[in-house]
C-alpha cells in the first residue's frame, strides 16, 4: 500500500508541474489536477490539502538538493574548489530542473511557496552568494557573483534555450559562470 | 488643471510603487493607495479604474525606455558598438529603477502587467538577446547573452546590493556584462 501511495503522490506532482507549465500555478486548480490524473478531487485531498502544499512539494526536492550542496560546500576549505563545486552543482540542478525553473521564473505561486519553505531554515538565497566570494572579495566580485547566480538560474530556465540539449546547456552555463567568478576555463570547453 | 492632474497621477504612481515594495502588488489595494495619498478612493478611480492599470502605469515608463533603446540599437551597424549601447542602456535603466526591478522580481502582479503591456508590440524580451549576439554567434555566445541579461536585471534589483551606490553598481554590472559578452574592459574600470 505504501508503494502505491508513493507512486500516486509522484504522479500527482508530475501532473501538477505539467499543468503549471501550461496554465501557471495560479491558473491550475486541484480539480484540474484530479481530472488530468483521472481521479476524484477527494483522492487529491488525500495527499495534499491545498494547492500551496502541492506547489511546495513540487519545488521541495530541488531546494533540498541545493541546500545539501551548500552544506557540503561549507566544508570545503579552498576557495577555488568550493566555487567549482557550488557552480557545477547549481548548473546541474538548474539544467535537470529546467521546466521547474521556467515555471518558477514566470509564476509567483512557486516563488511564494519557495520563500515559505525556505523560511525557518537558514535562507538558501543568502547562503548561495556567500559560498562564491572569498571573505576578502571586493565589491566587483560580489556583484559578479550575484550576476552569475541570477544569470545561470534564469537563463537555465529560459524558454529560448529550452531546445538546447542538457549537456551543451550545462557546459555553456558553467563557462559563463566561471568567467564571472574568475575561474579558469575548463580544458574540455576549450576548442 | 492639466498640471494638477499630471501631478496627482505621478504622486499616485509613486505612492503605489512604495506600497508595492512593502506589501507586494497583490497585498496592495486601491483603498490603501487612497489612504496613503490622503484622498478618497473616488479620486484614485478618476485616474485608474483597476489596480492592474496602476501596475501597468508603474512599469510603463521603464518599458518604454527599454523599447526605445532597442529601436535605436537596431540602427547601429557595428556589433561591438551596438552591444555597448544596449548593455549601457540596460544597466542604467535597471540601476535607476532598482526598486521597480526588485518589486518586479519578487511579485507576479508586475510581471503579469508587463507581459500584458508587452503583448501587441514586438516582444522586448525577444528583441533584447538578439541585439547582443551577432547573427553568426555560436551557441556559447547565445547562452552567455542570456546569462548577461538575466543576471544584470536580477542582480540589479537584488536586495543584497540595495545599499551600493548607483554609480558603483552601474560600473560593476556593466563590467560583469562586458565579460560575458566578450567586450574589452573599460579604461575607467581598470585599477
Amino acid at each position: 500500500m505504501t508503494a502505491t501511495r508513493g507512486d500516486t503522490r509522484t504522479r500527482l506532482l508530475n501532473t501538477a508541474l505539467g499543468l503549471f507549465t501550461v496554465h501557471g500555478v495560479e491558473g491550475t486548480s486541484l480539480q484540474m489536477i484530479a481530472d488530468e490524473l483521472g481521479v476524484t478531487k477527494a483522492a487529491v485531498y488525500y495527499h495534499f490539502r491545498t494547492k500551496d502544499e502541492i506547489t511546495e512539494a513540487v519545488a521541495e526536492p530541488a531546494l533540498r538538493e541545493l541546500s545539501a550542496i551548500l552544506d557540503h560546500a561549507a566544508t570545503i576549505r579552498r576557495h577555488g574548489v568550493r566555487v567549482d563545486y557550488v557552480l557545477d552543482g547549481l548548473v546541474d540542478l538548474v539544467v535537470r530542473n529546467r521546466i521547474l525553473v521556467a515555471v518558477f521564473c514566470s509564476d509567483p505561486g512557486i516563488a511564494r511557496a519557495i520563500e515559505r519553505s525556505l523560511h525557518g531554515e537558514e535562507n538558501v538565497m543568502t547562503r548561495l552568494p556567500a559560498m562564491l566570494v572569498p571573505p576578502d572579495a571586493d565589491e566587483a566580485a560580489v556583484v559578479s557573483a550575484h550576476v552569475a547566480l541570477a544569470g545561470v538560474a534564469l537563463a537555465g530556465g529560459s524558454p529560448a534555450l529550452m531546445t538546447m540539449d542538457d549537456e551543451r546547456l550545462r557546459r555553456h552555463l558553467s563557462e559563463a559562470g566561471r568567467r564571472l567568478l574568475g575561474r579558469p576555463r575548463r580544458r574540455e570547453s576549450l576548442s
